[in-house]
């Protein structure tokens, strides 16, 4: 169900930058209805899982199983936010194209292919891969950061654009979203792992 | 461990308005650094969760240990919205202010106010109250719409506060995603006391 989930939030966000790039309202409408189905899954995951619970496992099932839980959930926002792409792509493509789609393209890629490489480290039960894509969350980071520098000397420059560089804000802001939640798969993977909980490393070596 | 990090999260979001307001980085400084502390106790929940669930506990304990995760994590994540809000505060801070802040102090109370009642339904496991939660997220979405389109307009008439209205922009979507944290610990309470599980409603009637 996890793998479902994975490839049916890859496709919704890949449709939902091309729903952009291609100014294509059927495509973005497609990505908004197909998320029914991996918020369906979700319920099914933690219904599966409390299933699992509730037969008393092993405690390295009791990781799993919670873990489970969590991808699931990190997953349909993944999904949530190809909906919201979706849903400012047919804003943008109701008005004049503002400049060609580059670096939210490039943006996307990079958050799938985290998002691929989290997802492949679970299957293969990988720690080592799941670490690797810690690091790429600051690139994307870098990225965002960059674009929205950008778009804000648009908006300067020419108010009219203010409202069309806000829905490209919102969607660069979405793929950053998306990088998170592909960091935190990969950290509860290491968790599941190494039994080490990697998450808020700050309070961690703090404490 | 739950109501300790409600508290902190309410406490976070206040001081993080209050320092918005006041204009007080000193408070904002603090909200920031008081996010460790949030941090720290999901880590603690998860940690109880898991040895409890070791345990082979009632299906009954079951659904109330899974819930329990469920929350800690929403409430992490307000902590978060809190850190963000007053990072946001700090840099109003360093500029002239645009002008007095109405709409943003009454739309944190809105929040504050789901986000304590929904605390308190756990606490006395009062499912009508967590229902009763549920509606008041569209009154706060409303707010945040119509403040959004204020912002918009204010930034086309004069492009020299985009910015500062980017930074108000990004406050009241932190505010309008705390109500969102609210409703899903409201929805997962009616979950645990009514053995229903009401998040994604559309996907459920459908199906």
């Amino acid at each position: 169900m996890l793998l479902r989930m994975a490839s049916l939030t890859e496709e919704a966000v890949t449709l939902a930058i091309k729903a952009l790039v291609d100014r294509n309202d059927e495509l973005a409408q497609r990505v908004k209805q197909g998320d029914n189905a991996i918020d369906k899954l979700e319920l099914d995951v933690d219904d599966a899982c409390v299933s699992l619970l509730a037969k008393a496992p092993l405690a390295g099932d009791l990781r799993f199983i919670v873990v489970a839980m969590k991808i699931a959930h990190d997953l349909e926002r993944v999904g949530d936010e190809a909906s919201a792409i979706a849903k400012r792509a047919i804003k943008l493509t109701r008005e004049p194209q503002l400049k060609p789609y580059v670096d939210i393209p490039r943006m996307a890629d990079m958050c799938l292919s985290m998002m691929r490489d989290a997802i492949d480290a679970f299957v293969t039960r990988n720690a080592p891969k799941a670490r690797a894509v810690l690091p790429r969350d600051q690139e994307v980071n870098e990225l965002h950061k960059q674009l929205q520098r950008e778009l804000v000397s648009f908006m300067i420059e020419a108010p009219p654009n203010i409202t069309r560089c806000l829905h490209l804000m919102q969607i660069a802001k979405r793929l950053e979203r998306i990088a998170d939640h592909a960091t935190n798969i990969a950290e509860e993977i290491v968790y599941l792992q190494e039994g080490r909980d990697i998450r808020h490393h700050k309070v961690q070596s703090q404490t």
